[in-house]
C-alpha cells in the first residue's frame, strides 16, 4: 500500500467507523455467533499473493463485526465499561504512525517525556499525594497494559523489597552504590516463605500474581456486616497465623471498588497493621473506581486520604471508566527504586549516554517487559479534549444513572439491591416480596437468580455479568449492572432494566408453578 | 468530539500521516532534543476546560514529532527494525473502534478466533511444526506484547512444569481431573533451587525473567570459535555443576539470531543434553530472526528442524522485521496445558458457558495479564495485503542490502566485519589495515571503536547501536548495522556507510596523531 492508497483506505476506515457509531445503538450488544463461527470461515493458511485492501477491509465488516460484542454500545452493562473515545482512536493512529518500542528515552524522547507528564496529570487530577508524582523525583507513575500488570509488577517490587529488608536484618551490608544486594542464601531461606494477602473479593489479579510468583495467596474472608470490605483486624489475624507458622507477610492487595460490589477496603486499618511488619508492601488496586477520585466529593468514601498515607503503590485504569481506549492502566509508586531495584537489567546494547548520566528515566526498568507502546498520547488527547470538567461530567452521568436505577429497584416488589450502590455499579437480585406464599431460602434465591442470569445470558440485546458474593455469613448469587458507558443514557439503562424485570417475572412464574405442584 | 467532528479530525490525521511518510527520508533519523525538552514545555496539570481538537493535533506535530526518533526512516539502522505499515495502522484504528479487553471468548468472539487463525497462519508460514499449531488441539499460539513477555510466560510455565515433575517424582498423585497439584512442601523444598540457563549473548529478557522469578540466571560463556553460539557441551557443564551443588535445571533460553550478532544457538545439541533432565523446558527466542523462516532457504542455517524437534516454546516478533506495527510477538507452545496449568485463575465473574463447556479457549489463561488488545487484526491485514510472496520479498530486500554492504566492508582497508553477516545484520568495527605502522592491540581497537560510536552517536543523521561481544577469548566492542526497514533502499544503507567511513577516518587520523606524538 503506497501513500495515496493509504489516504484512500484511511478515509474509508474513518467513514466506516462513523457509520459504526451512527448505528451502534440499534444493533444487539452481544455478538450473535457460536464458537468456531470465524475459524470455520477463514482459510487455514495465509494467501500466497497479496490481496486488494478494499477486499480486506470489507471482510472486517463482513466477518469480524458480526463477532464483536459491542462494548461501546449504550446497552453494555457487563463487567465494567471499557470506554473508547474518538480522541483515543486518533491518538492510537498517530502513535502507530511513529511506532517504536520505546524502551529507552533515546528510542524517542517524546514517548518517555509525554508519559511522565500525563501520568502526573492523571495522578494530580485524582488528588494522589505528591509522593506519587514523577516530579517528586522519588516516586512516579507509568502506563501499564492492565491492572494485572500493575499488580504483578507491584508483587515483584514487594518481594525484592522484603528480601532486602530481611537481608538487612540478617546483617547484610549495603554495597558501594548504597544498595543492598540480596544474597542467594537469603533467597534460599526466605524466598518460599513469603505470603500475599487479599480478600475473597480481591480481583483474580491478586491470586494470579501470587501464582506467577509461586507463592501462596490468602483470600481473607469478609463479612456482609463490613459491606464486603477487608478489615485491618482480619488481615492482622491472617498475618499472625502465618507468622506463627514461620511464614513472612510481604504484600497486601487492598481494593478500592471491588469488581463484585464496588466495596472499599479499610486501607487505614490495614496500613496500621502493616506498620508492625517491615517486610510488607501495600498495593491499592482501584482499577475501576480510582478514576472517580476526579470527583472531590467521592474522595472520602473512597478513602483517598488513606491511600495517600498508607499505600506503597496504586493503580487505576483510565481504560475502564476513564474515556481512554484500552490499554491505559496508571501505576504509581511512592519510591521508584522499588521498581528499578527489582527490574533493572542493562546490557551494553541498551545503554545510552542520557541514562548513564541520570538525566532521563528509562521506563523499561519500571515494568516487566522491555518494549512498550506509545500510550501516553491517548491519555494526553483525552485529558485535553475533555478537560477535567468534561471528565467529571462523564463520571457524574454514570453515577446519576445508577442512583436513578437504584430508586426503581428499591421500589420493586420482586428485586432487591444486594449491596449499597457504588458509584455507577448496581448489584441486585431477584427476591420475591414477603407477600409471596412461602419464605424463600437463600439456596432457592441463588437458584432463581442463576435462572434469571441464564435467561438474560441467552439474549443478545442485554449483557450483564453474574457474581457470587462470598462472606462469613453466606454466599449470594447476584447480578451486576455496571453503568458508565460513554454513550449510555438513562433511557438505555431503563430499557435493559425493563427486560430484566420481565425475565424476572418469567422466572418467578415458572418457580411458583413448580412450587404449586 | 461527535461523529462529524471525528470524521473531519480523522481525515486530517490520515493526511498528516501521509505528509509524514512523504518527507520522512528528508529529516534526520534521530530526535534533536535534549532531556527535558517536552517536560519543560507542557503544563503541570490537565486543563480544566476541554480544548479544541485542532489545537491538540497541531501540538502533536509541534511538540511530539520533534521528539520522535524515526524508526520508519529509511536511515534507521539501530537495534533492530520496528516495521510499521499502513495496513497495521489501519488495523490498529479498526481495533480501537471496537475496543474491548478481550480476556474471554465471550468478550468478543472475533478477537479470540481471529487470533487463533492468524497465529496459525504465522506459524505455518514459518514452517513451525504442526505441534505448535492451535488446530492440533494440543499446542497453539498467542500474541504477546513483546519477546520479554513471551520469555517470561515461558519461565512461569517451565517452573510450574518442573515442580509438577518433582511432585510426581516424590510420589504426589494426580488429582481427580488428571492434574498434579503442586503441594506447598514441594514448593518449599525446591522452589528456590531452580536455575535458568542462557548464554552471555542471550538477550537481557533471559536475565530479567529470572530476576522476576527470583531465581539465578547462568550466562554461559560462548566462544568466537563457535561464532558466539551456545553449545550443548557448555550447557551440559553448567548444568552438571549446578546439579552437583544440589540445584535443579528447569529452563534454557536458546536464541535463533542473537541481538548482538545474529548467532544461532546449537539447539539440537542443547536439546539432547536436556533429555537427561526431565525438569527442563526449552524456550527458543527468535525475536528478530524467526520471521526469516518464511524464506525456506534459511531454515537450515537457522535450525528450524531443531526448533521443531526440541523446543517446548518458541517466540518471534512480527513487530520487528515482520511488517506488523508494534506490538505483535508470536508465542507458540507444543502443549497449551503448560500455560493453562500455570496461569488459569477463574473467579465466578470470569466464567462463561462456552468456556465451561470447553468449546472455546480463553486467552487470559495463556498469558500473565487478564486484559488483552485486539492485535490479531493487524497481522491479518498484513499477511493478506502482502501475501507470503510480498512478505518474503521484504525479507529478501534486507538480506540483499546486507550482502551488498558486506562486500564493501570486506574490501575496506579500515573496517572489518567482526562476525559473519547474519540475514540483515552486519557487525563491524574499525580496524586499521595491517599496512598501518603498528600492530594495534585489542584494547586499543575497543577504544577506537568506542570513539567511533561516540562520534556517530553525536550526529542526528545516523543511528546505530554499539555492542560488546563477550567470549572466552576476548571482549570486542563493535557496531551493529541492522537493515530491514520497510522503506530502506541500498542507497540509504550506502549513505550511512559513507558517514561511518568518514567518521572512521577522523578517528584514525586523531589516533595516528596521538601515536605519532
Amino acid at each position: 500500500m503506497d501513500i495515496e492508497q493509504f489516504r484512500k483506505a484511511g478515509y474509508a476506515a474513518i467513514d466506516s467507523i462513523c457509520d459504526y457509531y451512527s448505528t451502534i445503538s440499534e444493533i444487539p450488544v452481544k455478538a450473535q455467533v457460536q464458537p468456531g463461527y470465524l475459524i470455520d470461515q477463514l482459510p487455514k493458511e495465509a494467501p500466497v499473493e497479496g490481496e486488494e485492501f478494499a477486499e480486506i477491509s470489507n471482510d472486517f465488516q463482513r466477518q469480524i463485526i458480526p463477532g464483536i460484542t459491542h462494548w461501546q454500545s449504550p446497552s453494555f452493562f457487563a463487567y465494567f465499561p471499557s470506554n473508547s473515545t474518538f480522541e483515543s482512536m486518533l491518538a492510537d493512529l498517530y502513535s502507530a504512525s511513529v511506532t517504536n518500542p520505546g524502551f529507552n528515552w533515546v528510542c524517542s524522547p517524546a514517548c518517555t517525556e509525554l508519559e511522565q507528564v500525563v501520568v502526573e496529570w492523571a495522578a494530580r487530577m485524582l488528588g494522589l499525594a505528591e509522593k506519587f508524582w514523577g516530579s517528586s523525583g522519588i516516586g512516579g507513575g507509568v502506563i501499564m497494559g492492565s491492572a494485572s500488570d500493575s499488580a504483578f509488577t507491584a508483587s515483584i517490587a514487594a518481594r525484592e523489597r522484603a528480601l532486602r529488608v530481611l537481608s538487612s536484618q540478617k546483617g547484610v551490608e549495603r554495597s558501594a552504590n548504597g544498595q543492598i544486594d540480596i544474597p542467594d542464601s537469603i533467597r534460599q531461606e526466605y524466598g518460599q516463605k513469603l505470603v500475599v494477602y487479599g480478600s475473597t473479593q480481591t480481583h483474580s489479579l491478586g491470586a494470579k500474581a501470587a501464582l506467577m510468583l509461586g507463592l501462596p495467596f490468602r483470600a481473607v474472608s469478609v463479612s456482609i456486616e463490613d459491606q464486603y470490605s477487608l478489615t485491618g483486624e482480619s488481615v492482622k489475624q491472617a498475618i499472625e497465623k502465618d507468622v506463627q507458622d514461620g511464614l513472612i507477610p510481604f504484600l497486601v492487595y487492598a481494593t478500592v471498588g471491588t469488581t463484585s460490589t464496588g466495596a472499599v477496603d479499610r486501607i487505614a486499618e490495614i496500613g496500621e497493621v502493616l506498620k508492625e511488619y517491615p517486610t510488607t508492601f501495600l498495593h491499592v488496586d482501584a482499577a475501576w473506581a480510582g478514576v472517580a477520585y476526579a470527583l472531590p466529593e467521592y474522595r472520602e468514601s473512597l478513602r483517598l486520604k488513606e491511600v495517600n498515607e498508607y499505600a506503597d503503590s496504586f493503580c487505576t485504569n483510565y481504560h475502564k471508566w476513564g474515556l481512554t481506549t484500552f490499554d491505559c492502566s496508571i501505576f504509581c509508586v511512592k519510591d521508584r527504586k522499588d521498581l528499578t531495584q527489582a527490574l533493572d537489567v542493562t546490557p551494553p546494547f541498551l545503554r545510552s549516554k542520557e541514562a548513564d548520566e541520570g538525566t532521563v528515566i528509562d521506563y523499561r526498568n519500571w515494568q516487566p517487559a522491555l518494549g512498550r507502546r506509545f500510550r501516553s498520547i491517548k491519555l494526553w488527547f483525552v485529558l485535553r479534549s475533555f478537560g477535567i470538567n468534561g471528565f467529571q461530567k462523564h463520571l457524574e452521568n454514570g453515577i446519576e444513572q445508577c442512583q436513578q436505577l437504584a430508586k426503581i429497584v428499591e421500589q420493586s416488589s420482586t428485586f432487591e439491591i444486594v449491596t449499597p450502590p457504588s458509584l455507577a455499579l448496581l448489584v441486585f437480585r431477584l427476591k420475591p416480596s414477603s407477600s409471596s406464599p412461602e419464605e424463600v431460602s437463600e439456596d432457592e434465591l441463588n437458584i432463581l437468580n442463576q435462572n434469571l442470569h441464564d435467561r438474560l445470558n441467552s439474549r443478545y440485546d442485554v449483557f450483564l455479568t453474574q457474581t457470587v458474593l462470598h462472606s462469613k455469613e453466606k454466599n449470594i448469587f447476584c447480578i451486576r449492572l455496571a453503568m458508565g458507558g460513554r454513550y449510555t443514557t438513562f433511557q438505555d439503562v431503563k430499557k435493559t432494566w425493563d427486560i430484566i424485570e420481565s425475565e424476572g417475572e418469567e422466572v418467578l412464574r415458572g418457580w411458583k408453578k413448580v412450587m404449586a405442584e
